[in-house]
């Protein structure tokens, strides 16, 4: 019953994100389908959905513009993330970078930025200020994540200040404003973004790790392409500051990391770090009241743990 | 007195810019500090304050940080527009993009917008409608531009959209909050409108001519460096499509254009057409009631045709 309804909603998300996106300016609507057709997990709107279900709502119609919001500000990121780290494959398919070029990559994502502002701006000043300080620690995440990977060096805590802004904020903000619109109070408001904050830290790491040891097939992009996914990895091992080089003998950067890795024991490590933020996450869902919809909250916490894309 | 009071919320304008932008993110912070000193003419701040008083508004506190917003969308386009162009000089001073690399000047641009939301959301719903309007219009005639200078062609209605959508979206909708927001009626609020959208048009082709034909002592940064917009003054002299080569003889494009633009007369006929713009924008301005704050617009009208830079 509760799946039924998230799967008719994830339908609309997407229907609204295909138009929403239209334009007379060609380019903006073909990169623009271009990026929101090759899918993705949609782990954010279904987060809103649940939490606005958990929190009592009862008209999910209500909440569709606001989930296809949170997708679209995650999308604008990955096409601006293409440009900076010059990435050809995304989902299995070719960037909006690699195909439009960089100027009209940077228009795309600043088009869909728009649109979200554009989607949000009728639900009020409430709403949109969890949203636009969860987009502004995004960039902030963004940005340390790239002062890092240009100075070659990451410590844990900047690892985690990264994680916490770049994804945990949406996530937390994803559940904030689904449970606020379904009217709940400031408790089970604070628990499901307690809940979202630490379930966006956990997926964050395992992302990382995907980046790291995954299957390049299942996960319709190469591995190994990000040093400071992988120095943010061994930071969460070893509380050292890490450096991207490390011996003169193996002259590429990932090639030191990935052997470093397999080395050290970091992925293990780092693997039971996002098992305690799973335990974190699932102690704030268990002070919000039983239902359907938590329970299905409870089981991403295994989804997220144990997706190999 | 309208001017003192003016001068006086340009600086609270100036004052929220620098608060707003501080970040524990010090490549954020230097870099929003460093476009945001670097000055302009704050036009759309006053443009909208300006509405404000003309539609009966009496406390300009109220308008600040939406000022400040309508300045900072345009301030964070002028940063991505720089890492598309290659400029290295802005306002006299370093582009982001020159100083900071691609990478940070995009994470720049991005974390403005963020922050014109931010300051957007308490305003409510139809306040926010109408800037993520404009901020999506302005996105698109950024797109076109790319595109016609990819192309390497433009024709005088596609210069016409580009400019309707880059800079008259955003004059339009100072006008619009401004009075809106002191209450005015939609007759007030639409005829304000009418004559910002009039005043973006002839403040852009005047822009695009000093582009071409302004004194780069004068103006803080080279000219005759965007081909677009000289094939753009051309469209609107001579309405036939314009190839940026002409000439085999003469192999820089900019070159080519410049000769032209001196034998065509192509330069007094954009001229021409800037002061209908004008014309309009006084038709639409003169339906407002008499006031002090009037009388200031349409002296801004005088100052948009005369400006130097």
């Amino acid at each position: 019953m509760v799946n039924d309804r998230i799967e008719n909603g994830l339908d609309a998300v997407e229907e609204k994100l295909r138009r929403v996106v239209d334009s007379d300016v060609e380019v903006l609507d073909e990169a623009s389908h271009h990026i929101i057709s090759s899918g993705g997990k949609r782990l954010r709107p279904r987060l809103l959905f649940l939490s606005y279900l958990a929190a009592g709502g009862d008209e999910l119609d209500e909440v569709v513009p606001m989930a296809a919001a949170v997708e679209l500000v995650h999308t604008a990121t990955l096409v601006h993330d293409d440009i900076n780290d010059h990435s050809v494959m995304r989902r299995g398919k070719i960037t909006v970078h690699a195909r439009w070029g960089r100027t009209f990559a940077l228009l795309t994502g600043d088009y869909l930025f728009t649109k979200v502002y554009e989607m949000m701006a009728p639900y009020g000043a409430r709403m949109n200020m969890i949203m636009a300080e969860a987009t502004v620690s995004l960039v902030e995440g963004e940005t340390l994540q790239a002062a890092a990977a240009k100075s070659g060096e990451i410590d844990r805590e900047t690892y985690k200040q990264i994680i916490s802004r770049k994804t945990a904020s949406l996530f937390r903000a994803s559940a904030e404003m689904g449970s606020l619109i379904a009217g709940a109070g400031d408790d089970v408001v604070a628990n499901l973004g307690e809940f979202a904050h630490n379930l966006g830290l956990a997926f964050q790491i395992v992302d990382d790790l995907l980046d790291i040891v995954g299957d390049p097939e299942v996960m319709g992009k190469p591995v190994g392409a990000d040093v400071t996914q992988g120095m943010g990895v061994v930071a969460v091992h070893n509380g050292r500051k890490t450096h991207a080089a490390v011996a003169e003998s193996e002259p590429d950067p990932m090639q030191q990391m990935m052997h470093r890795l397999r080395e050290s024991g970091a992925v293990e490590v780092a693997r039971a770090e996002a098992e305690e933020m799973a335990r974190r996450a699932r102690r704030a869902l268990d002070r919000v009241p039983p239902s359907a919809a938590r329970d299905e909250l409870d089981l991403l916490v295994d989804q997220v743990l144990e997706r190999e894309r």
